[in-house]
């Protein structure tokens, strides 16, 4: 699979029209982890700092992307669906932000492609940090599961 | 204050673009609690279901909503900030869906406010259910704090 940035954000943009409305880019993808970006303005609030919910929405998609794109690469087309999430606002974000997906403990991607592999069905569970101005503005934790289809999603 | 659906759904949409983005309506607002609406079609994602971060979203709202109008109606202007969230991910929303804050416990409603009044910030937790089609799809639990503002906000 292609793995081309625009390619990605384009994909989030048409199948996802919140990411769009929410002006959600690409910064990098790899094994290592996930970093996407959005700025202030669709995303700001009556008090001028980031929506909360914008937050959030930036840092489900980074997770997302990261196992999306993982199985992919991997040949072992999923679907995947967000189970449940924790969010941390530790800041007020005030500029641009990015949400960075990191990729999780070598064990526990192994036990997932692992579980898919036998089961069709394996779970997940990533980290995002979200950084503004240089500053750690949020954290959240998400778990996914990885349902395998029998053809390319 | 007016509690009018329409002048809260208005300063929502203003003041929060991505309200509006998602289409979020006022089904109901009273001290018992408030209703907020979406359709499915801006929160759809590429499974043709509703996103997760639609759905987090419309729940930050409702219960940031119900916390500003009972504070505004009882002429203690706050900054209301969301501190953390947990959001639970039942089922897949094919349909408008619906995030129901509840108002929460009495005593912790006036632990809120004797907070507020004597030391000018407050803590209080809020939950939230998300239904579609007569089905429980979400739930939601966020802490937020409201900080006293010496003048309407």
């Amino acid at each position: 699979m292609d793995i081309n940035h625009t390619t990605v954000e384009q994909y989030l943009h048409e199948q996802i029209p919140l990411s769009k409305a929410i002006d959600v880019s690409v910064i990098s993808i790899s094994e290592s982890g996930v970093i996407l970006s959005a700025p202030l303005f669709p995303n700001i609030n009556h008090r001028s700092t980031v929506f909360g919910g914008s937050m959030s929405a930036v840092a489900i998609l980074a997770a997302w992307t990261f196992i999306h794109v993982q199985l992919q690469t991997l040949s072992i087309p999923c679907r995947i669906v967000i189970q449940n999430n924790h969010v941390e606002y530790l800041k007020p974000i005030q500029a641009t932000f990015q949400a960075h997906c990191a990729a999780p403990p070598q064990q526990e991607w192994e036990r997932l492609i692992k579980a898919v592999s036998k089961r069709g069905k394996g779970r997940v569970i990533l980290n995002v940090e979200i950084y503004s101005e240089g500053l750690l503005v949020g954290k959240f934790q998400g778990q996914y599961v990885a349902l395998k289809l029998e053809e390319a999603d």
